[in-house]
Order: structure tokens, then C-alpha cells, then sequence
């Protein structure tokens, strides 16, 4: 027998292909566990109500822990009609415990009933994604207490800007993912708004004390105050989608200095063999496949993003059947995110940096700032400071030579009063080491930061 | 035996999170048989190159075709070890004709079998979007033919702006739908270039005859020219998913259309039972929900585009493994817009014209520009018609009369010769006539265009 | 002369076109304001840090509120060399106080400036938009308030539903538009983390207190933690183009309700010809032109937030150029999201609501869930009475009557017991009354929600 | 005295905001050139239909010259009234020569007209776009032929992979802008149906022959068949702004390759000083700025496509304001892409080869191929022989060998035959030269296909 939420008034049977263009239940299932969390609650406001009486009730709840316990065993069996996660519970239900749930749907619709569904996935979603995110940041951090002190160049533009540590550069990373973790927080914050007993979307009719609701359903801490409002918003998965996807584009850059470093002209790190791929043509290969998807996967994280923008553009109220897509791209970028964080995580804590290769490539140009800064304190003006200096580079470059080699005749030429003094500064860990404005990249700010962070982390 | 395609040069074994982040089977086991093909192929180019002798390649081609049954009718199982579907081909191989397989992948790289794959299930997928568009655009042509007289009014701004006929509607689809085939057609000739045999990135050195490929690959009419742009080119699945957005982008239009012409407040067309679904809830709804999901879709779509273009932006060349995340975008909107297609063809079919509800739907302001014209032939200045016209259609709303019914006198009050004659204009057959330049809606023109287009696409 | 911030180094002057690509002070002059700000800050920090002297700090302060000065009454004037509003500022604060000026770069870089500066104006953006949503908030209430009982249809899938009231309709969009709110809100909340003092990439050597900063730059509540990511982080630019964004669906869906709703087929509203235009040639034509382009625009909302998405993904650390690209999108984004507020909310206080229109829309078959619930109350449980009811609509449909004149007999025979009390259902006031949970439709409930966004919007 | 198209209906004026909202002259005043062009063919269709006569259509062709002149010489003064293009240019007519301008509107409406507006526009910007598609072909062709024996490394997962030519990376790009040129020849070519004569969406009724406006407006060489489609399509615009993103993103891997290539650890080109910009604070720097805009302005490209499919997604039939917002995507994106084509031709004209920093980026190990090839030809089957050459190069790294100094106990470890002569294949020209297929890197090929070019491009 098929159990159908509607159909009295159709005269024709539903197309096949229909069915295929409509049915939810091959990717809603996974709503199961919250949708028997909702219709639980539900059934306990209808008791309230005096809709249904208490024998009903107990029927219903223990109806519903078996249909719960066949959906986490992988016992359940879906049939045809199964046209939704909710259908497919009800039609189980039926057939467990008969005719009280029939009652079951009294005064709730599928549009608050999925609504509900939603966000209660979403701040589990939420949570998952903030453990992940965790994760990667407590790998980064033991990396950084590591590596406090390891000399590498920074980059701007990709170009040689001036020495820091890796230490600094993991923390970089850490200040990232935090603000995801905020982001995260604060749009499951927003989910917590329970829109169940709205009903399709006029409200309720029956009695339903909604406050009550947030008792049984303790996710949420407040009852949406417009019904209409409460079925046709959509606002919590497209904020999550968008702080997943701007998760993705910081894991994209993550990735793409790792890729970087692990290059032949690069070498700053080694990344494990477990974390690596080789070609089936060249022997010699080993490809940091880790972090090419990871770069890659922040296009699907955005193209989700804009699936669900777009479905929901243009949307007269309240609910459409168009906001059913709002489920598998939430889905695939939950999935998508969750890997790729465990992926990060373990890379950056296998990956091993290779000190010597980032020293070599700390170049005295670097350190022009440095000469300019020197110049400032002799008085002579930023600016022209650094035209100076640029002159110096320049006059280096034609030489050949690196800074430290040019003759002293050089420096005197731009700055009469320099002596060899002049040549102590091309100290990379003293330029490091003078970093100590807070933030700065000098080893004991970077090490405060570390235990800061350790600090937060580990609460 | 796992049959891996690299590893020698290895040390450690791949992590499970890696393989489960890495590994494409999962998708690309949906490129067996072009895959297949492609190795057969290469086999052929093998014995010509010496490389084989005539016995290998017969062996290989009986376990390729072998394998090529075991995917087509659901028998082959995957092991652990299957990491992509070519691993898979080369591993069941093995397996089946012993060593001989260990010499298949000789000068081949994944870089450019894969890439010969995707091309292949390119062309193929544009041929079915194709026939699918076909479908759909025989469906309109159908209601078309037999509503080229059917009057309705025809909207601007969502405001009645002058009458048109239901065919005349249909056929602007077709229109759409004609385009959508044209750049379906260039897209895939575009991927009808070879890029088998351009080794991983920097070409041959065994010896191989590329031209003789594509005789044997006949969906190939050319040989890429460049075998670092060969592997590492992705334009043509980028060209595809926008020209399937873009007919998304068309779906959404003609969904949003008969939303709106299904509403109570139209009333202009019934869809079919079979296409239509009812609440939970509320027992009197019967919804279109076919349309509303098509509507929906057309967010999919444009998501799956952006995520391909994002996922290509600032790639280096040439190859990269971000690229592998080509595939689950394209299949997603190969499949998306295949039964999306489907469905709207049937609906079309399907959907009853209340052309009693198009008529009553008529009114007179629509004629305004009817009126105009006739000012504009008795001498008055385009410009100063519409003027009059519209202080003429103030009038009437300000006295609440349909403008046939307004007094002669305020006709006159704008143009003093007017007389009688004047309401006869209020005809709307007669101003659906009078549009008869090429491609008007004038039932005379629609037939025209029916004709031209039943030839066109009965071909 | 040209003052240029670097140049030593180079041997060859920028290209022209070069110039045209690079040079941004045609869009960034628009942070000329907080440039300066930032600016007198910094010189306050110089001063503090004995970098210059007290006479010296006055100078600067001096001179740059003359350049601000000529910023804001339009006489500044750009020339040639002015690459950015950086260069433009220190250039002219050179013209005007001599030498000094060549000093106020010390220790900064244009990396943490125009990281302040765009931090400093987003912030602003913020409170600026936050105004703007605040006054559509209250000219939807001051709808809602007028229409608390105005009865209307409610709808799900663009089919009518079940009876609501004009107010509820009106306080969706408050919903909507409050957590927009609060999206703006906490993202300008990131925003206050100050980024000056970090430098190019590295931090400060030259003994600046960055805490300090905070006290002179007082949008700011705490000081960057790592320089690296004080200089590339753009997440709170990305944060407010996706808020702005989902703002734009909002405002989509509001203007699609409207222009439906003033098409000739709803009627429900008229928008004021001052927010309607013409036809140039159909001169009976009101097109709701400003609802239209309110819902065309959410397309750049989405579009510039894909921009930056797509500008920053794979970037490695720390600045790099492309970062400029996250201006004009940011510009254009809140310039748009200004004016479709603005206009939003005067088309809103200005439309009418044509409540007999409403009232018409009302058909019988929309209590058709009051009917199911009556048969509830007497037993029969829900997913029965949904069918019962669902037979009875099919019923009225095939004889074309309206559920209220369907005889009694057809009532009996889906329920025996059902007499003459039955018609009293057909009452839409009362059946709008009854959905009185919180948050439902009936007028009491939208006094109360009216009644407590009066306060809170108030304040 | 306002000229205004519209507004004898109207009882009030049209609010200053909904001006600033509705008014598309500030924009769309680029299309005057096209505009005037399609009014001189309309009136020269209005004195053949009979609708004016010889002398009126001479005084509107001569105003409309003068009106042409004054936007090409910067004198036409607009005015507050000019709502868009269409507006002030009938306006200033009607000034210039009086009352006949108020026929030239004759028959028709401005959504056929913008929409033949925009259609020249494209078509023109199509042409643009192929010239400096052109330019940057013939810069990279130009150092292909000066490189096509010039040996760097070729790169796969931005691993060393195999030698190549830099030549041959020069080819791979102009086979991508081959590409992009034709789909802009299509875009363009499925540009050239003329709507003109659609009227506001139903056709035209006072006997305009639409078949002979194709030879005043000679850029069309069809008459759209379907007046409803005519009017409301922009498939035109969604299309050029996708291949414009696409070229973006083939520009985007152009500067990534480049901004590596010229970092200090790639060093295998350097960028000209006029493309390059230097830093405010670190005067060593030389930033490719250059590359990293042409990077970054990939994002509004493909920001500017997802703007115009939001825009049309889900519109009714037929023309919508909302299409208004077609104009600034598409005028923004050519002129970005037109910049940037015009910058990255110069930049690779005038970029250096370090040929002797590429040469020492090659490694032994990326000729493991070469050896598992030699392997193969001495009958190993490759997938064993990969295997074998993948522990050689193990060994080597273990070894801290270059693999030409591994003994050669160590290859006859893995392959006993091997003797002294496996030393001769260390030579990266021999193997460069090897790879002599159709498309391979051979310098022999690569000289063969930059005389195809030469003889395409300078066609």
C-alpha cells in the first residue's frame, strides 16, 4: 500500500518520470534522525493539545525509536511511494503502530516540518565543521611552537619581501580559521529560531503551544515570530554555504603555498608519502595531490554557494517547491568541507619543514628595510630613505653582487656619513628578532601568540 | 595484488583519508567504456609503433572487451585498490590476460587518456542534450500548431501589453531551445580534437602515429597540436556546463511562465495531474511542482559552471589534480538538465491551453498602440499619438470604463475627427492580423513559422 | 615632480599602459577620507615612538586635514603620477608641508594602510546599509500596522494556500531584513581588528605601540594578531559582499511578490506612478520598473561577491596585487544595495493596498485545512481528513461549484455526520483569527508582532 | 521642455530616486554610435512603408548626423529628462529638427530598438576582442619562434615532470586564445539576427518590410523569427561574457605561470621594469603587478557572468526591466578584458628569457621516463619498467644522488643488462628532441608549428 501525504484530489496518478524529477528520499534520508527528533516533539505537542491522548503518544514515540533504530541500522527498506524522507517515516510509522499515525500529521505541514529538518542538520553541521576546523588549527599551532624560530622568507607578490618564521606563517593560517570557526558559531546561532508549528504557512490553528517546542527540541532557544517568514527562509543554509566556502578559499591558499613550498624550487617543505600521488608515466613523480584538491575542492564550496543564491532569486512567498535544491549542494559542500579539513590537518601535521632550504633562500635584498629603517634613525627621512637603498639594490644587482659584498664605497655614495658598521646589520635572525611590535614576526611574539592560542585551543 | 599505476619511487603507503580524498572511482568508473575505447585505440597504435606484437594486441583487445561486459552489465567488482577507473581498466586486466596489460600504458600518461576520455563522453553528452532539446522543442511546435490562432495576452514588465496567440509563445521557445542546440553543436566540435599521445605534458617518444588515431577514434576529426595545452585543456566541459546553464537559464523562463499561467490568477494553462503534486496540508492544492524544480535547477547549473571556472582560475600548467574536479560538476548538470529536459517535454505535451481564461484575460487598453497607429495614419506624429492615447487611457480608468465604452466625445477631446469608425478598432483578432511583418504574431506568421520549423526539425 | 613610494631600484619608467592597469586612484580616492585618518594616526604613533618631533607631527596633522579638505570640496587635484590614494595624499602633503611628509611612511607600508583604510570604510559601509535596512524596515511596519486585518491570500508554490493578512505579508520582510541586520553587524564586528603596524608582511622594528593605535583609530577594538594575516586578509570585504548579497535575494523575492502583485491578473497593490515609468510605445502601459530593477540587481549582489570569491582563491600568502580587486566590487556593491533600499522602502511607504482586490482572491477551496481540522475535532484522524477532503474539492471542481455551494449530500458522503453547520466554516476572517500561535496570521498576533518591532525598531 | 517617451497615463512625476535608479543614460550612452545607426535605418524603413515621406526622411537622417556628431566630438550636453540613450538622442533631434522627430518612433518600441543597439554593440566588441586576442597570439608567437629549442623544465602538479621547449609553452597558449577567438566568432556570429521590427514584443502592423532593413544594418544577416524571443533575448550577452570569462581564466594561468616564473626561486623570466611595480616600503622589491591584475581580473569576468544569468534567471516573458542590468556587466567585462589582453601582450613581448636559469632547473630524475622508455624498448613491459626506474630514483634520493651518479651496480639491481651506455641518457636536448610526435615538444615540431601559425595569424 503507498502511503501518500496528499492525493484525494488528483484524478491521474503521478508520472514516473515526475517521480524521478521530484522525489527527495534518495538524498533526504539523511534527514532521518532529525526528522523523528521533530516528529517526537511534535507528537508531544499534540498530546499537549489534547489532540491525540497519551496512549497515542507512547505509541507514536516507540512507533518512531523503531523507524529511528531501522534508519541507523540500515534496516530500513523504502518502497516506491516514498516520495521524501517524511512521507517515507510516516509510511513506516503506519505500518508499525496502524492508525494513530494518521494522526500524526494533525496541524504540521511538510514545509515547517522540512524547515525544522534543516536547521536542526545545520547546527549539527555546524558543530562538525567547527571540530574540524579545530583540528586543523591545533596542527598548524604544533607546528608553530616547532618552528617559532625557523628563518624563512616572506613573500609579497611572491616575491622576496623580508625574513620571518614558519612559525609565523602556521599562525597566519591559525588567525584564519578562527574567524571561519566565528562565522561557523554565528550562523547556527541564527539557525536556533524553531519554525515548526508554523505550519504550511498561515500558522497554527490547533492549540499548538510553539514555546513549549523548544523544551523538547532544545537546539533551538527561540520560536520564529512570522510563519510565513518561518517556511520560505532559507537564510541559515546560504550563510553556512557562504562560510564554507570562504573556509574553501582559505584552505585554496593554504594549499596553494604548500604546493609551492613542496616544488623542486621551492623545497621549504616535504610532504609526507602517504599525503602524495605519483604518475602513472613518470617514475620519478611525487605530486602534492593533498593539496591540488584541496585548491580545487573551493570551486564546488563556491559553485554551492551560488546554486543555492541563485534558486532562491526571484522566489515569490512562501515555499516553493525550488528550495528543495537547497539540500544536496548543502550536503555535498558539508561532505566536501569535513574531508578536506581532516585532509589538511593531516598534512600539515606530517609535513616536514626543511630548515636548511628556507635559510638558503633568505637573501640579503631582503633586508633593504632594514638598511632604510637604519637610515630613518640617522635621521634622514623615510622616503628618502628608501630611494636611497633602491639605488643600493640597483647598483647590487648591476655588480652582481649581494649586498653585503658591495664595496662600502657604495653605501657611502648614497649615505657619505655609513661605515662598515653598515655590514652588521645583514643579520637575518636580528632582523627577525626586531619584529617585536605586537603581531610582529619576532620569535617571542610568535611564541606568545603560540600560547595564546594554545591557550584557546585547548578549552 | 593491488595494481597500482605508480609507487616504486615511494616509501610510504598512501593514507586511507588520501585515498578516500584522491580517489575517483567512486565518479569516473561512469568512463568505462570511453576509457576502454581509448585503450583499444592505443593498443592499435601500439602494434603499428612495433611496440606489440599482433598476438599482445589481439590479447589485449578480448580482455578490454571483456571488461567493457563485466561494467556494462554490473558484474566488475572494485578492490581497494582501484584508485581511478583507468587503474581499474589496467588492474581487471591483469587479471584477465596476464602480463601482456603491463605493456597497455607504454607512452601513455593519465594526462592525456583521461583528457581523450573526457572529450569522448563530451561528445556523447552533447549529443544527448541534444535530442533531448529536440524533444522539447517538438512539444512546443505540437501546441503551437494547434494554438497559432489562440489569442492571450502577451506581457511586458509582467503588465498586459497587446494580444498575442499561445503559439506565438510556444514558438519563442523553440527559438531559445534552437541556440542551445547550435552551441551544444560548436562545444562538441570543439572537443573533436585529439589528445592521445601527448604523453603526460611533453608529447611522444616511442614512435607513435597520432594521426592514425583518430581514424580508429572516429569521434575525433583533428590532433592537438600542442600536447602541453592537450593535458592540461578543460575549455571544452567549461563551454559545456555554460551552455547547459544557459539553457537552464531558458527552463527557468519557460517554468516561471507557467507557474505564473497555472496560478489561479492567470488560470491561462492546467498542467497535467501526472506533473503536479498536492500539500501535506492543505487538501485543495494541486501545485507545479515540475515547474517549480525546473525553475529551481537552473541554480544547479550556474553553480556547477562557476565551480569549474573557480576551480580552473590561476592554474599553472599544465596538468594539475585540481582538475579531476571537472568530472562531478559535468556529470551533475549532464544528469540534471538530461531528466530536466525530459520532464519539461512532457509537461508541455501535457499541459492544457484554457484559451476561455487567455480570452477573458484580453482587455481593452492592450489595443492603445492599435489606437496610436491609427492616429499615425491619419497624419498625427507617433510621439503626439501616444501622447494623446495615454491621456486617453487615464481617462478611462479614472471613469472606470473599458476604453470601448468610453463616450466619443473623449475621444474627440484628443483628436476632433475622430468618429465611430473608431471603435472598431477594439478587435483583437483584427490587431493579432494586422502583426504580420516577418515573425509577428499574427496567426498567418505563426503558421509560417510552424512550417519552417516542422521541416527544420522532422530532418 | 612625481612622488613615487618606490622606484630606486628600477631602471626603465612604467609603461603607460601599465599605468592605466595598475593605478587605482580612479575608484580608491574614494578612501581618501580614512587614508588620512589612518594617517594622522600613524603620525600620532610616530610622535609617541620619538620617530619624529612634536613641530613635525603638527605639520603633518595640518597638512593632511588641508588635503582632506580639497578631497571633500572637490578641489583636490590628481595628477599624473598619483598611482593611489596613498601616493595622491603623501604627494600633495609634500606639496603643502615640505620634507616633512617624506617622513610619514616610516614603518608603514602600503599593505597595512590600505588594509586600515578599507576596514575603516567597511565599517562605515556597514552602519550605513544597517540605516538604510532599518528605514524598509519601518516602512513595511507602518504597512503592517495599517493592515493587520486586511485579508488576503497566502501562498505556497505561487498556488493560493490559505487566507493571511496583508500586515503578516509585510513582517515577513522585517524578518528578512532584521537578520540582514544582524549579517552586517557582525561582520563589521570582525572588521575592528586593526591591521596598521603590521607592515609590509612582517611587523614593526621601529618600537610602535599598535595598542595604542586603537586608542586614536576608535573603530578599532583590538590589534591584528599576526602581520601576515593582517595584510591579506580580505574576509570581512567577503563577509559584507555575501551579507549585501543574501540582502539582494531578499529584496528579489520582495519586488518579484510586487510585481506580481500589481500585475493586472493579482491587482493586490498599486505602486505609485513616482516609482512606475511608461512604454515609449504602447501608451496604456504602468510598469512596476523599480520592483523589476530591485530584483535585477540582486544579480551584481551575487556577481560581485563570486568576483572576490574567485580574486582570492589559490592566492598565496601574503599581499598580492589581485588583492586590489577587492575595491570596485566592494564600491559598486554597496552603492548598489544604497539606492535599492532607498528605493525599496519609498515604493513600499508608497504603494496602496487594494484590499477588495485581496478580498476577492479568496476562494473557497483555501479552508479547505479548516475543514480537514474540523474533521479532526471530531475524530477522524488527520490523514484521513486530508483525503476526505481532498474528494470533496475534486467534487466542487467537477460540478464548478464553490465549496460553500456544494450540497450538504456531497459533504455526508465523505463524513454522515456532517449537517448544515458545516457552511459556517466558510468564513475567512474567522479562519484567519483562529491561526492564533505565535506567529501566526491572526490580527492579534500581528498587533503583538507590530507592537514589538515598534519598540525595538524605535530605539 | 522634457522629451519624455511615456507618461500621458501618468498622474504624477516620477520621483527623483526612481530617476537615479530607473536612469540608464549615465551607462548606456557608450551605445549613441549604434543607436543613431539603427534610427537612420529605421527611418530610411519608415519612408518605404510610406509612414513619412522623402524630405522627413531627410531632415531625420541629417539631425540624426548632427546628433551623432556631437557625442563623437563630446558636445552633446544631456539634460535631466534623458532617461536612456533612446530618450536623449530623440530629444535632441526633436531640438534639432523639430516635429518630425516625433515620427521617427514610429512602429517602434525601445525593446526592439536597445536590443538591436546591443546586438551591434556585441558584434563590434566581438571584433575588438578578436584583435587583441590577435596581439597577445602574435607576442607569444613571436618568442616562440625566437625559443623553440630553448630547454626549461615542463611541469605537472607543479612538479618537474619532463624538459620542454619554452617555445612550446608559448604555443600552448596561443592554441587556448585560438580557441577563445572562435568562440567569440560564434557568439558574435549568433549575434547577427536583427529584432528590429519586433515592436514591444508582438510584431509590427503598419507594413514594415523587416527583410530589408538587413541591408541598411549590414552587420545582421537574418530577421529574428519569433517577435517575442527577439525582444527578450540576451543569450548574445550571457554568451560573449562567458567566452570573455573563460579567455580570464586562460589570461589567469598565463600570469600564474609568469608570476612564478619570475619569482627568485623560479627565476626563468624576467618581467620589463614598465610592467613591474616596486613596493612603498621595501625598496629591493620588483613586483609583477602586471601579472597578478591580469590574475585577478579573472574574478570580475567570471563575476560578471554569474551577474547577467542571476538577472535572467527565472524571468517571465517577455521584456523585464531587469535586463537593463545587461549593459554594465558586459561594458565592464570588454573593457577589462580589452586592458588586459593589451597588457599581457606587452608584457610577453617585452619579458626576457633567463634560458640559463631554466636550463639549471633540470634535473636528472625528469628523464626517469626516458629510462623506463629504454627499459620498455629492451622488452620490460612499461608498467615493470616504471616500477624499476621509480626504485632507481628512490635510490637516488637516499643516495643524495643525482641519478647520472648512481652506480651502475644500481641499475643493473634493477635491470641486470644494463651497462655504461644507460649513462648517454642524461641529455636533456636528445630527450627533448625524442619527443617528435604530432604536437610533441621536439624543437622540430615546435619550429613546425609556429610556421602554421605564422601563416594563420598573419592572414
Amino acid at each position: 500500500m503507498e502511503h501518500k501525504l496528499w492525493g484525494g484530489r488528483f484524478a491521474e496518478p503521478t508520472a514516473a518520470t515526475m517521480r524521478r524529477f521530484n522525489d527527495s528520499f534518495r538524498f533526504d534520508r539523511r534527514l532521518a534522525e532529525v526528522d523523528i527528533d521533530g516528529s517526537i516533539a511534535w507528537a508531544g505537542a499534540l498530546l499537549e493539545a489534547g489532540l491525540i491522548n497519551r496512549e497515542e503518544y507512547e505509541a507514536l514515540c516507540q512507533g518512531l525509536e523503531l523507524v529511528r533504530r531501522e534508519f541507523a541500522d540500515g534496516s530500513f527498506e523504502a518502497i516506491e511511494g516514498d516520495e521524501d524522507i517524511h512521507t517515507a517515516v510516516e509510511r513506516r510509522l503506519h505500518e508499525l503502530v496502524g492508525v494513530v499515525a494518521l494522526k500524526l500529521h494533525t496541524g504540521r505541514s511538510r514545509n515547517d516540518q522540512v524547515a525544522t529538518d534543516m536547521r536542526l542538520f545545520a547546527i549539527s553541521a555546524g558543530r562538525q565543521i567547527d571540530q574540524r576546523l579545530l583540528g586543523l588549527q591545533l596542527a598548524l599551532l604544533t607546528q608553530a611552537e616547532a618552528h617559532a624560530s625557523t628563518l624563512m622568507p616572506g613573500y609579497t607578490h611572491l616575491q622576496r619581501a623580508q625574513p620571518i618564521t614558519f612559525g609565523h606563517w602556521c599562525l597566519a593560517y591559525v588567525e584564519m580559521f578562527e574567524r571561519d570557526r566565528q562565522r561557523v558559531h554565528e550562523a547556527t546561532a541564527r539557525a536556533r529560531t524553531l519554525p515548526l508549528g508554523a505550519g504550511a504557512l498561515a500558522g497554527n490553528s490547533l492549540g499548538i503551544e510553539r514555546e513549549r517546542l523548544t523544551e523538547a527540541l532544545d537546539e533551538f532557544d527561540a520560536v520564529a515570530g512570522n510563519s510565513l517568514d518561518a517556511v520560505s527562509d532559507r537564510d541559515y543554509v546560504a550563510e553556512l554555504l557562504f562560510t564554507f566556502a570562504l573556509t574553501g578559499v582559505h584552505l585554496s591558499r593554504l594549499a596553494e603555498d604548500l604546493v609551492l613550498y613542496s616544488s623542486a624550487e621551492f623545497g621549504f617543505v616535504e610532504l609526507a608519502d602517504a599525503y602524495s600521488t605519483g604518475s602513472s608515466l613518470m617514475p620519478q613523480k611525487k605530486n602534492p595531490d593533498s593539496m591540488e584538491l584541496l585548491r580545487g575542492k573551493s570551486g564546488r564550496l563556491v559553485g554551492n554557494l551560488v546554486t543555492l543564491l541563485t534558486v532562491l532569486k526571484g522566489l515569490p512567498m512562501t515555499y516553493n517547491k525550488d528550495m528543495q535544491e537547497d539540500k544536496e549542494p548543502f550536503f555535498d559542500s558539508l561532505d566536501t568541507l569535513d574531508l578536506s579539513l581532516e585532509v589538511a590537518a593531516a598534512v600539515v601535521a606530517t609535513m616536514e619543514a626543511r630548515h636548511e632550504r628556507m635559510r638558503a633562500a633568505l637573501d640579503d635584498a631582503m633586508l633593504a628595510t632594514d638598511l632604510a629603517d637604519d637610515l630613518v634613525r640617522r635621521g634622514v627621512p623615510f622616503r628618502e630613505a628608501h630611494g636611497k637603498v633602491g639605488r643600493l639594490v640597483r647598483r647590487a644587482l648591476e655588480l652582481h653582487l649581494p649586498m653585503r659584498e658591495l664595496p662600502l664605497v657604495e653605501y657611502q655614495a648614497v649615505q657619505p656619513e655609513l661605515d662598515h658598521t653598515v655590514y652588521s646589520l645583514f643579520d637575518m635572525a636580528q632582523s627577525v628578532a626586531r619584529k617585536d611590535s605586537l603581531g610582529g614576526t619576532a620569535p617571542d611574539r610568535v611564541l606568545e601568540q603560540c600560547a595564546r592560542w594554545r591557550d584557546l585551543l585547548d578549552e
